[in-house]
């Protein structure tokens, strides 16, 4: 048992998957769950990915005592909404988490709400999803086997992180820590990047195209190489203002990349481009062997 | 039967998928292969994958009489080195058709090469492979229901284009006409651009990242948006260089729809990248349905 009560604050594809796998893990002796919308509240009592809800968050913050734990999973933006709710249920030693994909953003909302970090307030982020969203794409084996980031801070409590550590343990994830910059950083470049080169080229090919027929010829490349652009546009809106200034930082380093490409191809240089191609490959073809050790579900 | 003989010049995926289905289709009396390699004519005898074969292009080409089938299946700018091998076989009669990813530079290499274009040449196309490359990844299954966009000119002999038609069809794949232009501008921007985007991130991640450990945290998504930069360099490097002006085209556009989206990035203009984010979420489920209606199996 991880604690008696744990509440999941958003019921979409990560908190209800979340929500999920706590019960069949049997993490704590009730999973309550919170939505902003009744009909999702009810779906997931229906379909077991929560024991209890309610569309009322102060009503179910009242549950809650000291060793329990709150499982923030709301669009980015959405969490300074959340967590001004939550000043008693903090003082009363309630443990916080969250599973945002930025978080200096979420620790500024938390400084500006409470003033300063609550010691019981571990900022984490899984990286696993879908292009899917929403409770019918929850799935309690989302988490096996992939990378949970905790991000804890100076005051942080050390036993508070061994909590949360071992909450997403029991649902298969493997935990690392970094800091906060380090975080954002890492994710700026391995998935807020792509998704908006993805976003950007879709987009850029729908404006080009009179009615979508450009794309009967492309081929499965492109299909898996567009598929993250199927993702939430609101949770991606989010992110992008979120981690705004190392997700510039990517897009600058990028098109510079990108420009000396086009030089090349402009300019016929053909060792140039053998050079970058074969780079590359090298580099996938390193970390592709990586990937194909971990499971084959797709995830963003 | 289509032809008597059948000669596939390059035996890496496209030719050895393609000889290998011809045989089992039973599209000709006899398939034969050519490659530049001792060792891979060998392979592909041994396997099967063509009835006979030779490193010695000319040996082979005077086997072929009236109404046989020369494929032409090198890398893009290999074609014009073996054009210079064929004026024999035209002149005989045989039918000459090629699997280059860009077509208005194999139209050029046949004028360069001919003088003007012989009526029986067919510039065609399949849209079908695979991150692997080589007679190794040959598979007959490679083009079952996938596109085949031939673009036969002004004094093209319809006989001939019906020959090469019922080729492909013959092992499976949906044959489409366009002009020269209209196919080396739609797939710059299908397949080419990608493939420099997707390049140019890795090689991006790679230079930033000390030793690959950034690659640790990028999920599944990550993976199958750079998944295509596995693919041969060789191949890439020629048709960056063949197919430049719709490329540079398709990276200008690219580009210029980055920047706006870098500018709504850094302004805080989240109803920019809202409008940006849906509208290629709903470009990418439409044809995201027309592409599950397809095999699942990967191409490029």
């Amino acid at each position: 048992m991880i604690a008696n009560k744990i509440l999941v604050i958003g019921l979409g594809l990560i908190g209800g998957s979340l929500a999920r796998a706590l019960k069949d893990n049997d993490c704590c002796s009730t999973v309550l769950g919170n939505s902003r919308s009744l009909d999702t509240v009810n779906k997931a009592i229906q379909r077991e990915i929560i024991d209890a809800g309610s569309h009322d968050l102060p009503v179910l913050l009242q549950q809650l005592e000291k060793g329990d734990v709150i499982v923030i999973a709301t669009p980015t933006l959405s969490v300074r909404a959340v967590l001004q709710h939550l000043h008693d249920a903090v003082l009363r030693g309630v443990i916080v988490t969250d599973v945002a994909s930025v978080k200096g953003s979420v620790v500024q909302d938390v400084i500006d709400v409470f003033g300063s970090i609550p010691s019981a307030f571990i900022p984490g982020h899984p990286i696993a999803g879908s292009e899917r969203s929403g409770i019918d794409a929850a799935n309690p084996a989302l988490f096996l086997r992939h990378q949970v980031i905790l991000t804890p801070l100076e005051n942080t409590d050390q036993s508070a992180v061994n909590v949360i550590t071992r909450l997403w343990q029991a649902v298969g994830a493997e935990v690392s820590l970094m800091t906060v910059a380090e975080h954002d950083g890492v994710l700026a470049l391995t998935s807020h990047l792509p998704h908006m080169l993805a976003y950007t080229l879709v987009d850029t090919l729908a404006q080009r195209s009179q009615n979508n027929d450009i794309f009967r010829y492309a081929a499965g490349g492109f299909r898996d190489f567009t598929r993250i652009a199927s993702s939430d546009p609101t949770m991606w809106h989010d992110i992008a203002l979120a981690n705004r200034n190392a997700l510039l930082n990517g897009i600058n380093d990028f098109t510079t990349h990108l420009k000396d490409l086009r030089n090349a191809i402009e300019n016929g240089d053909g060792k140039h481009l053998y050079e970058v191609f074969s780079r590359a490959k090298e580099a996938r073809d390193y970390f592709g062997d990586l990937y194909s050790r971990r499971q084959p579900e797709k995830d963003i």
